[in-house]
């Protein structure tokens, strides 16, 4: 039997909370059964909710809080006047031992404030990254930054390295994950200086696990040429965000193809079971959950807008990340990278 | 009658040259009556496909060159060595007056590097662009630098907007393009400090065509929120390939879909007419052709990998820079731009 695992949700964050955490958690109570549930919120909007779900409310604790953040927060407001709130007490719940991880669809910015302050930066990281995993051509790969940093400069590129490959052998199961640094493509034109000197260090390193490859392009994304894309938290977002974009347009093309002629109607008609597996595939709500990566515990950040099954995804992010010692094996290897490459950063 | 315009074009450039740039042209001839053609390249390789096609041979002039910029020249080595280059000779062609425009599919860093030197950078411009239009949800739009400067400052991105909106004025037909500044989505992490002080110039500046939106992000790119999509090189690249990453990933997973079962692909067989439109709609043939924005002339990019039919459209972006006067535009606005927001920037 799996040890039990205690997940402290932020019951007031997204825009459809707290309905959309509570009945993600029951989706997620069905597929992990050694979960229970901390829920922080307004005990008038979630106590009734709770109730509906006799199976959930059984593995569920409620605690009441008084506030919330809003999404137009800033952090450093968040962070000075969000004590009581359902935000920073889900937070305080891991930092306590109460909870094994901490899942909430609210404000970016002051989640990873909060999330900050209260449980600290590893050992061995400058900065914490936002990162998140995706389909390719291959299979899936996890990038990062994708926001919290939109400056970096090499040696944040490299811890970012081995966040990410902590992260694809634990969660994404790849034995020794190729670690790759965006770039632009010409090859005269190869980048500024935080991407060069990270390059340099990269290719140094020794006794890493995984296998730095170099450069990549901006198209390497969803072709999958590396299981790790490693960028700054400006590139990372705009990247993210355009993929997801033309994932939109394609799609509207489609959809105006299949209405351009009669023949074309039929077709979707007997296409439609297969078309509708292709919209499960690149559905968005299947890679909900971003993880900040570099805290003393597990936090993963849903989609504001998602629903319940996205929301049970991004349990399941935390889940995954737990049950297979994410954290414990990033502290190791930032063990090791301080004693062979950290001298050698500096150095450069 | 049009006047005649003449193209001055780099035979040697591309993956595929000379035949696919002399392929190019004779669909272009059919295209553009009013062009006459300028060849540039290895007399021995070029003259016998002209002699092929009588009709293009009458309105070309072949003049033979003995060097090829290669795709692994650096640009600074291009530059020394590579006066005698088709690439060369063929910008040469555009400041003796000869030409109209240069068109050229060969090495991106070496043509900026040539085209800068000898055609020079417009006065009220600190450095050349490059940019690029796409297909949107609304319609088309451009998006400007995609490498040719992996830094920029303020004042860069600022030029930028200013030739973006030229572009969309002259070439896209937009009466009063808006323009957008490309930035992370957080709010409390609102990008770095180009954006923010470029940001602030083209919010206050006053007396340009078109309508500063303000910051948009990546997924805003394909939606066309705005008609001009602001950015420093490094971003831009790396958006747009991720762009056309995500194409192809889509455009895969479809092709699986229909493979699924015998009745999604009866439907693609019905459907196929249709799906053959969007296949055209997609090509990045179509939009092939980056404008090297900002020098005292038209310079215009092929893809290195494209063939004849994409090939003719990058000499299509040129013919529709020259018949639109978007040259003449610039160099006004940026005579309007020194007058009204230079100071302003200068005290910035």
């Amino acid at each position: 039997m799996s040890a039990s695992l205690a997940i402290s949700l932020d019951a007031m964050g997204g825009d459809n909370a707290p309905e959309m955490v509570v009945r993600g958690a029951d989706i997620a109570r069905r597929r992990f059964p050694q979960c229970r549930f901390l829920f922080f919120g307004d005990e008038a909007k979630v106590r009734p909710l709770l109730d509906s779900l006799p199976e959930l409310k059984k593995v569920s604790t409620l605690r009441h809080t008084v506030s919330v953040v809003t999404m137009d927060d800033k952090p450093s407001q968040a962070l000075r006047s969000g004590r009581g709130s359902s935000m920073r007490l889900s937070i305080d719940a891991v930092h306590n031992g109460e909870a094994d991880a901490i899942v909430s669809a609210g404000n970016t910015g002051a989640l990873m404030a909060m999330a900050k302050f209260v449980l600290k930066t590893m050992p061995g990281i400058d900065r914490p990254a936002i990162a998140s995993f995706f389909p390719t051509l291959r299979s899936e790969s996890v990038m990062l930054d994708l926001g919290a940093n939109v400056q970096c400069d090499a040696d944040n590129l490299v811890q970012f390295a081995v966040m990410g490959n902590v992260f694809a052998r634990t969660v994404l199961g790849v034995r020794e994950p190729t670690v790759g640094l965006l770039n632009v493509g010409s090859e005269e034109l190869k980048g500024h200086d935080a991407v060069k000197v990270a390059h340099g260090i990269l290719r140094q390193a020794t006794g890493l696990p995984g296998k730095f490859i170099g450069f990549v392009e901006g198209d390497d994304i969803t072709r999958g040429t590396v299981d790790v894309i490693v960028t700054d938290g400006f590139t990372g977002n705009v990247a993210l965000k355009s993929i997801e974009g033309a994932v939109k347009l394609y799609s509207h093309f489609l959809r105006q193809t299949f209405k351009s002629s009669w023949m074309a109607g039929l077709g979707y008609l007997l296409a439609r079971p297969a078309m509708n597996a292709l919209r499960a595939r690149v559905d968005p709500r299947r890679y909900n959950g971003a993880i900040f990566m570099g805290l003393n515990g597990v936090c993963v950040k849903s989609h504001g807008g998602t629903d319940a099954f996205g929301f049970a995804n991004a349990i399941g992010v935390a889940v995954d990340m737990l049950t297979n010692g994410t954290i414990e094996k990033m502290r190791q290897d930032f063990a090791t990278m301080t004693a062979s490459t950290g001298p050698q950063a500096a150095a450069l």
